[in-house]
């Protein structure tokens, strides 16, 4: 299973989950010379500007840092309670 | 070609492609209902915030917006000139 299809899941998958409105983010460097702390405070601060735009269910939010030869993907699985404004 | 593949290129396009220093960031949203301004919007300030941990090359930062189905993609390729700190 590449990076990819481990990041977004088959798209048949798509179809049998419960279609819940969700935002994916995903950072993806590609020679994994940022530090994983610093890969984890861009995180956070990205999902802070999200919030201004939507409200997130803090909760179920999910987070997974996955490495593959040199690519570290920084995934983030955001549920979205309603998009503000 | 999938939405993801023409997200993220054929894996064989990337050992051809040379590889630079960069940053991919991707904003998936399923439902598609956040309205394209927010969505650039977003993508500009979470620009900003990467911008605070590396330096980017803002003349070759390349930004597109994916829609397949339900399904919005806001991908930035974000080319790298280092890693601040």
């Amino acid at each position: 299973m590449t990076l990819l299809e481990r990041i977004f899941g088959k798209s048949e998958d798509k179809s049998k989950s419960v279609a819940k409105d969700r935002l994916k983010l995903v950072l993806m460097h590609d020679r994994a010379d940022i530090p994983a702390p610093m890969m984890e405070q861009m995180r956070q601060e990205i999902i802070a500007v999200i919030a201004k735009y939507v409200e997130i269910n803090e909760a179920d939010l999910k987070v997974d840092l996955e490495r593959a030869d040199t690519t570290v993907a920084l995934v983030a699985n955001i549920p979205i309670r309603r998009v503000r404004g």
